[in-house]
Order: structure tokens, then C-alpha cells, then sequence
């Protein structure tokens, strides 16, 4: 996964920047359904009721991801796109590569 | 959701109780990924290695879930497919609906 390291050089602001409070809060209440799902498991639980808070749990995650993507395209991309040359290509291959392994997982 | 919510009066081991701490280690591991996720988006990492992580980490998930549900058809479903009747068909229809929503989420 070397192709998504950072290479700029200039400083740059993400995408995600503007709303770093609300992906925070977002992730911290995926952290807490992880250990939900832990305690079902300790109090043994059904395992269909633990399958449902997964789903539940991974559309939570996928959304954050898509949330995340969204804003990467709306700022980096469009960014290195206007900009044109080498960078604007790196970076439509990585928002490629980043979707191709959100899609399969 | 509350087709899911478990019926059974028998006294009934889940398939997974054999193996509770090796779902409850992966599962916190899971935990420290999410909070990890939160440190990347406080230190303002690349968009794209924070996509990555979270494909991991959802992968990570739907591992458990997978191993969950195999579990559970091994033994709960086939417990109640032996048994026969209407617990069977519930059974069956639950399993299925479970794996509707992991297969959508």
C-alpha cells in the first residue's frame, strides 16, 4: 500500500479538515459499537443478533469512508487536476486504488 | 429487526461459545483500530491512508462476521433443520436475512 503515502511537499489542508469534530465524533461511536459488540459476545449473545450490530457497525464505517472520499475528490483531486502534470495522474490512481478496495471490502 | 431477536426457551449454545476469546481478542483489536482511525484524523493524515486503514478495518469486521455466521449455521441451523417444524423455517429465515444485510452493508 506504499502508493497512498503522502509525497506532497507543499503544505496542503484536506479535504476532511473542515469537519475534523464530526468524523472524530463519528469514529468514536464506531470505537464504542466494537465494544458493544465485545460485551455480547462475553454475555453471550445470539450470534444473529451480533451479526445484525456488525452491519450495522460496517454501513457506520463505509459511511464515514464515502464521507471521507467524497471530501478527498471535492479538494485534493480537483486540486492536482486543475494543477495538471504528474501529480494531477498520481492522484486520480490513487482515489482509483482507494475506491477499488473500499468496493471489495 | 426484531425478526433477530432470539426466541428460544431451551437452553441453547451458540456455535461461538467455543471460541468467545478469540471473537473478543478480534474484536478489540478492531476497538484499537477505530481509535487509531480518530488519532489519524486529530494528526490530519492523508485522506487516502485513513481510506486505507478504514478498508482494513472493515475487512477485519466482516472477517468476524464471517466466521460468526458460519458458526452459527453449523449449529444453531442445523440443530433446528434436524429438528424440523416452524423453528427450522424461522431459522433459515433469519439466516438468510442476516446475510442479506452483510452482504449490503
Amino acid at each position: 500500500m506504499n502508493e497512498s503515502t503522502e509525497t506532497e511537499t507543499a503544505p496542503h489542508q484536506h479535504g476532511y479538515i473542515s469537519n475534523k469534530d464530526g468524523y472524530r465524533k463519528r469514529l468514536r461511536r464506531i470505537e464504542g459499537q466494537a465494544r458493544g459488540l465485545q460485551g455480547m459476545v462475553t454475555d453471550e449473545k445470539y450470534c444473529i443478533d451480533i451479526l445484525t450490530q456488525i452491519s450495522a457497525m460496517t454501513n457506520a464505517l463505509q459511511s464515514v469512508a464515502l464521507g471521507l472520499l467524497d471530501d478527498h475528490l471535492n479538494h485534493c483531486v480537483v486540486d492536482a487536476a486543475a494543477a495538471g502534470g504528474e501529480e494531477a495522474d498520481l492522484k486520480m490512481r490513487e482515489a482509483s486504488a482507494a475506491i477499488a478496495r473500499l468496493v471489495r471490502s
